[in-house]
């Protein structure tokens, strides 16, 4: 058994360094993937940053990994070597639970998730057999990453919260994850408005599937979008001024947030009950909706815009996804 | 025509005086009820108080009025003098804009008010035909009132928010509207806890429908409630430690609230998005919905329990609602 070569944070927010670790044997439930690339997302940086608390160093971060399998565990049945699969933020579930018999395998209450294993910023990676999903056919591998983490998670809410294509939807930021909420929501038939603060990005959010650009610091624009939205997804990590985005919401519309906003939102209770609207969070999604979102994305050519770097370049393209000058993910090849 | 006999607030806060006035020629919709019974809601003393400022003096309150069909306008077909009727928080609404004609016209955006119009704090009211919501045979008319908003405001949100039999509710404040939303969830199926912050009500909440009966003052047993509710229905209006109900909500459990919290709810990201929970609010519910509600009341045997006053006495009544001793709704008969 060779070791994995990996890159790891020593200690929190430090540079990535090679780290190299002995796998052991296979579990008998495990794949064992040759990982050709691998998404850097906020969330490995807050994860290297120990921003949540509760990291482990070395840490080996990378949750958006594809590659092809090159050795199963003797009970795997649904997976061969040779498979081109992909890997997302969980990477085990104990199958057993309520959360997992209902379908909800990434609410495991005993799952781990890949970066507290060890993580796809490596060569290879292991990862219980449901939680390597296979690859559509024909669909690239090369920019298909970032789709296991960023792209299911602004697409779980769409089918968790019943997202209608007669709906008119708001996507605000458009970083890794909105500009996949764009694509999503434009081929769900829905009305899409993005909100950014880089108008400089108009056109190619327009080509994304946005009926309509909004620049999200002009107050006076937010205002003139009363009770317009049925659904408004945010994808940013701080606090906006949730009362202008509650009030465009139309009757029953819902805000939901997918960014783990670090200080609480305040909410207007008169604002929930005057239309019966709702404040939700949204986490990934289980294997089975992970596999529905890959074969939505075939059947609209819904791809990530991606920067590549190589894998060894991996605290350059960490420095361009803070730089915020990503078009619209990053993501490492090996 | 003879004046209709009320009693008035003539400013914020001031007490309520008998206050005469000529309703003039009844519309072609409207339908004129004798009022035999009234309850009084804590949105009365919001009005009167002008809490929620825009209150117009002399301001009727009364908004869950009870009471005979005593003349009916030209083309009012669906309603006959005699009948029995209750009214709620809605007295008319434009049956043409999107809100009306999606079935939900306490949403109209034109709608008017009962108490914005002229309330129940008196001898007889005129409302919109499709307002005045027939009792069905056999109920009680002098406790039904209160089932007319505050009994619609929790039933409501069950209805709108798809709550399941199998589902575990709380009820937070057991007031007015908690003691009704106890036997709502009783009859629905659910398992029911009442958290209150007076726990010598303890035996009754049960015998209302509590399974269980929590101290909401009580942080350890808030604390061990941990993921248990997958509605967690909220009355009060002011802030509670809203992370320890998120944190009591199962996976895709919510939280609703009913009752209109002054300041900013603070709702933590990361609660809401670990198990995609929602924090919501609800407001009354359609005509549609009275109806429904009168039926699984009549066929549950839930009834409102009340205190009396003679209407005369209304401010008696609306210093015993303040002082918090109600069980659980104060009614004034005429």
């Amino acid at each position: 058994m060779t070791d994995i070569k990996a890159y790891a944070a020593m200690d929190a927010g430090g540079e990535l360094k090679p780290f190299k670790y002995d796998p052991g044997a296979i579990a008998h439930d495990q794949v064992e993937i040759a990982i050709t690339a691998c998404g850097v997302c906020h969330s490995d940086l807050s994860m290297i940053n120990n921003d949540w608390r509760g990291s482990k160093y070395p840490l080996i971060a990378g949750h958006e990994a594809v590659g092809t399998i090159t050795q199963i565990g003797e009970h795997v049945k649904n997976l061969e070597v040779g498979q081109t699969v992909g890997v997302g933020w969980t990477s085990e579930s104990c199958l057993h639970c309520s959360p997992c018999l209902s379908g909800s395998h990434q609410r495991c209450t005993s799952g781990v998730s890949t970066i507290r294993g060890h993580g796809g910023f490596a060569d290879r990676i292991r990862v219980q057999d449901i939680w390597a999903v296979p690859l559509p056919d024909g669909m690239e591998a090369r920019s298909a990453g970032p789709l296991f983490c960023g792209g299911i998670t602004v697409f779980a809410p769409m089918m968790d919260f019943d997202l209608k294509p007669t709906d008119r939807v708001g996507v605000v930021g458009i970083g890794g994850l909105g500009h996949l909420a764009l694509q999503f929501a434009k081929a769900w038939g829905c009305e899409v408005t993005a909100f950014t603060t880089s108008m400089d990005k108009e056109k190619e959010l327009r080509e994304l599937g946005a009926h309509r650009v909004v620049n999200s610091k002009d107050e006076d624009a937010l205002k003139s979008l009363r009770g317009q939205f049925d659904m408004v997804l945010s994808t940013v990590n701080v606090n906006l001024p949730w009362h202008r985005y509650m009030s465009a919401l139309a009757p029953e519309g819902r805000l939901i947030t997918v960014g783990m906003v670090g200080e609480p939102m305040g909410i207007s209770a008169g604002q929930l009950i005057t239309g019966q609207k709702s404040v939700g969070g949204s986490d990934t999604g289980a294997p089975h909706m992970v596999s529905k979102m890959l074969e939505f994305c075939m059947r609209h050519d819904i791809k990530p815009m991606v920067d590549y770097f190589p894998m060894a370049d991996i605290n350059k393209a960490i420095a361009h996804l803070k730089s915020g000058k990503a078009r619209y993910r990053v993501v490492l090849e090996n």
